[in-house]
């Protein structure tokens, strides 16, 4: 697969308009260019594609796993079409490489992509060394990460997979580079560390920001259907009260997330006291997800 | 809702049929009676229900959450009408009755039965316990595991919550009493201790017998649709190369289960020489799950 095909800019208020419409089929239109590891490449622009309203059938012929490592309570995510057999892999983890391939391999999928919705500060990411692995395969971050990859990204980019796509959301106050991956018919969003099942990533490090959060979880995230499903990048299994879910949905978020429920001014309040210990990882994680992981490539 | 409506009883003769038939509608039929707690009562026999060929919609209308207890690595499924909020958990732990009672509570569903696919020997069910926190729910589990329950369920029984149903299934070898839960349209299947994501429950206590776990797996899961989703009471994080998998399908378990895609002999020799350690809570575990869990009311 040509790489114009792996990811697509479509102009902000173009995307406006098609997502109001359904079975909107875009013009086709000329190829352009955008950042790809600091390089330039032709990627397409609109070109050819059906949208969806949220009320139609929900990602016909998508395969789609949830995986789990357990010491940094992470949230791996594969998405396939089951046609073309090509992937994406979000937020894979160092210690389950193996695993992830295994699964790889065994269902028949080419891996196109495996991006990281930002850069991690608690485990290592895989990207790296998974593209020694796998050939052909691209890492892809956020451009306002100011991590290296093969594909930086941008709001409104489209990381396509078959007829399947996944559309990019800047979502910062976790992190300035977070992004959060919505399925093109709006049914799942993969929302890494800015919206957590009934909570949210923490904001007093690595350029956090609890305004910025607050307003990127309620303009880019809560701005989706009731319906559409979270699915966040950990579930920390010591949690009291609420720990093992693996899913949420919008709806439940807006209803019963105990921070984002709150004014601005008491979200703020409450981040800026949490008391959290800096991640045992921090200090290695961060330098090697800048590179994809510790064996950048 | 009538307790006729819960569980509903279909001759094997009539079912079969009725598989091979998309939107088939059943004629009315009178009630019967059968064994609910050692109780008689009366339940619906084949009864004025749609059924859907494999090749169908998937559960539309279906709500559907799955859990994680990490002390006994143990899944709990939720699953419910989104039309009449009527809803059944399968495998619930003693553990996270606190967090699965909020979560229902939430979500504004009327649990109306709590089903164990065996009686667990790693844990305590919170079925008795729920029942005291919750008016009108009623504990299920197999009539041939031995256990007391409101409900005791035979191959073929059909557990209704509004217009979604799970048929039992006898998948007896780790226990004499295991089942297996599929919903109406064959698109997932709850599979308890029989068969694991890559795996199997063990037979080495509690009744247990290899032949007869081969045999139910292949007769009673492997004749599934291949896309048939797996959903395990079980996945172990300490497992080695395969951990943190959250769902299966048929069609990959009968191609790359280590254990199930042997001969009959070899499983057998496979299952007699894993030399497992005894379960840390089989000795309170067993005798609590007998009465559904230690608070049965």
């Amino acid at each position: 697969m040509a790489m114009c095909s792996l990811v697509t800019r479509v102009k902000a208020a173009r995307r406006s308009l098609a997502l109001r419409l359904s079975f909107r089929r875009l013009p086709e239109c000329s190829g352009t260019t955008a950042a790809r590891g600091g390089r330039t490449h032709p990627v397409q622009l609109g070109g050819c594609r059906r949208w969806y309203s949220s009320g139609s059938r929900p990602n016909d012929g998508l395969l789609f796993r949830q995986l789990f490592e357990s010491e940094s309570s992470t949230y791996t995510y594969l998405l396939a079409d089951r046609e073309t057999k090509a992937a994406v892999l979000i937020d894979p983890v160092l210690e389950t490489i193996d695993r992830d391939l295994k699964l790889i391999h065994e269902l028949g999928l080419h891996l196109k992509v495996a991006v990281n919705t930002h850069c991690h500060a608690d485990h290592i990411t895989s990207t790296g060394l998974m593209k020694t692995r796998l050939a052909g395969l691209e890492s892809a971050i956020s451009k306002l990460s100011g991590a290296s990859a093969d594909i930086l990204l941008s709001d409104g980019d489209q990381i396509a997979f078959g007829k399947h796509y996944l559309t990019v959301r800047e979502t910062p106050g976790h992190t300035d580079g977070c992004v959060t991956l919505v399925t093109q018919d709006r049914h799942m969003a993969f929302t890494g560390d800015a919206l957590l099942i009934r909570g949210c990533g923490r904001t007093d490090f690595q350029q956090g920001c609890a305004k910025r959060l607050y307003n990127s979880v309620h303009e880019k995230i809560f701005t989706l259907p009731d319906r559409c499903l979270i699915y966040p990048a950990h579930d920390y299994l010591e949690r009291v009260n609420v720990p093992g879910q693996t899913v949420s949905t919008v709806g439940e978020e807006r209803m019963f997330n105990p921070r984002l429920t709150k004014s601005l001014e008491e979200f703020v309040n409450i981040m800026d006291n949490l008391n959290l210990p800096k991640p045992s990882k921090l200090d290695i994680s961060v330098p090697a997800n800048l590179l994809c992981g510790v064996h950048q490539v």
